[in-house]
């Protein structure tokens, strides 16, 4: 796979007195530059400006954000640690409410600590440290089995589609939906891969047109307005995406436009699939209506390249997620294999019942 | 309709020594100001790089344009002047080969001018300012036709989508898909406007917003990628587009995207409209296979803000246009009435057998 060339997207260094160092994305594709999360307070930071982003990502910064936030936790008072370690992970829960794992990352650190009661604060500090980094390397192998499961979706000569950045900037390595890309390109098989901008933060432009060229992909970049038109003119012929929370019947929240892709791709006779580790999973959610969908800031839309692109007072849609039902995704492929029908028993059956890989 | 508070998109100041001026829309919204054009080097200029656009008003422009190019002939030989004439409408029109009522305007100027074999050199200038302004006085009076004939489509309380600017900016005024907003409003039926923003060039979030917004209409401005969601949502009653060309069958070439909101349209049950005059009829062209599509430069997606938000050297999917099937239509308002259902029939019938006014 030809994205192990690229650097980590985040990862620990050193010990529990070191730090977080991530790629800054914001500063992509000009400058490939590192930010090194030292407090809570800059990974939080982090984390709401988009440096580190994609649900996989965010559930990774947020479980080293929750350790930064708790080791510098002075005394021996157990009780006191693990209230603090709460509220730091309530606190994170809350900058990004629509990923699903980064709530499942905190959850898995609070219930870590809580099932360990004969550990003092200083050993607690230490498992909680290796959780973190043990959430990131799951996650890579996670990746790495998602693109050896969905690879074979990649026809040599066929035009993919992908909308956002599901890839190895989404995720501790490889990513999601691209990690299908880099196994087959790894494989040698021909292909062309589309990626649309996404408006507003340019993700598609910036991170997934970076990414698939320095691996060496065949990539066009396209607004995010032409997906019809080159469907029309046969160029795609399959869609993959990325996840930020699935429900227990299929339905996917993703970034903003990629219902749309879908709705599209179904008018087309083109086949959607998207790629989700299994810790994308919400199974305590019924349907996508009961997603949390994340508002942002106006100005992302208004003056999103540093220039005023709209009267500054514009009232704007400012939704950074859509739902797509289940009906249009024809499989979901994870860790543990593709879901195929998309439905609540399928899902159950791939998963085993569980959301753990 | 209170877009008669807009000042014009472009007009011409004085007599034959006189010039073109226009608002110069790659300015908004930052600053509206104005470009004087004194030759035909400018005037070309600003239709190459849409300070003056949307199909009536570059086919205003166009003749406009043209009027410069051979007001400062010299001589009086008829023939020489009429061969210049020819040169310069051909040097025009492909600049931007997609709008059907630049070719259409330059046709006009080169057909009146030899209609008139008794005319002299100087009253073949005269006479050809007078019908570059006749063309713009027509392109208002068609505008407002057509807002009259379409602004019954909005009923109170709608939610009214448009894609990229069919507004007073790209005619002479009033607009086309934007009339029958200025009409409802000016009866004070109040509805709700969705703009898109129009990737690359933001033509909705730049020129549409500004307009609407200071015709004091309520206007939310989204992302391309964002119709979906809203269409989802239930927000959104009616479409309304303009176009650039329209072929014989109904089959509409409009900014690149239309098609996919048509898509989108239909998928939710959504009635889409196309408003245009019949200046952008094209019955020579059979259906939109036919339409040429212009491509245009890489870097206005690569680099469209200033700033380098994709790696400088991605190809890119470089369509101005796109063409939507009659089928996806429910109707086109023209200022000669509605044009529905959509059919070769409907469309001579409705405009007579003929393309102009």
């Amino acid at each position: 796979m030809n994205s192990g060339t690229l650097p980590k997207s985040i990862e620990w260094v050193g010990g529990l007195d070191g730090h977080a160092r991530l790629i800054d994305q914001t500063r992509l594709p000009g400058e490939l530059a590192f930010l090194e999360c030292r407090d809570i307070a800059t990974m939080r930071e982090a984390i709401l400006t988009l440096r580190i982003r994609g649900a996989p990502g965010i559930g990774i910064a947020g479980a080293m954000g929750a350790v930064l936030g708790v080791r510098d936790y002075e005394g021996s008072d157990r009780h006191g640690f693990l209230h603090l370690l709460s509220e730091v992970c309530s606190d994170l829960r809350s900058v990004r409410p629509t990923a699903a794992n980064l709530s499942w990352a905190l959850d898995r650190l609070i219930a870590l600590a809580r099932a360990l009661p004969d550990a003092n604060v200083a050993t607690l500090k230490l498992t909680l440290l290796g959780e973190a980094r043990r959430i990131r390397d799951e996650d890579a192998a996670m990746c790495r089995s998602i693109g050896r499961h969905g690879e074979s979706l990649i026809r040599a000569g066929a035009g993919v589609l992908t909308h956002c950045n599901a890839g190895a900037l989404a995720t501790a390595e490889y990513g999601t939906a691209l990690a299908l890309m880099y196994v087959a390109h790894g494989q040698g098989r021909p292909f062309r891969a589309y990626a649309t901008e996404t408006r507003p933060l340019l993700q598609g432009s910036r991170l997934t047109v970076w990414e698939l060229s320095e691996a060496g992909i065949d990539v066009t970049l396209v607004c995010d307005n032409m997906v019809g038109a080159i469907m029309k003119q046969g160029l795609v012929d399959l869609v993959v995406t990325g996840a930020d929370r699935i429900a227990a019947n299929g339905d996917v929240a993703n970034k903003i436009g990629t219902y749309g892709v879908a709705v599209l791709a179904d008018h087309h006779g083109i086949p959607f699939y998207v790629a989700a580790p299994s810790t994308t999973f919400d199974l305590g959610t019924p349907d996508g209506s009961g997603i949390p969908i994340e508002q942002r800031d106006p100005d992302e839309i208004r003056r999103g390249f540093g220039a005023l692109t709209a009267p500054a007072d514009v009232p704007c849609h400012c939704s950074a997620f859509d739902v797509t039902p289940a009906d249009l995704i024809r499989g979901i492929i994870t860790e543990h294999g593709l879901i195929q029908p998309v439905s609540r028993e399928c899902i159950l059956e791939v998963l085993g019942g569980g959301t753990t890989p």
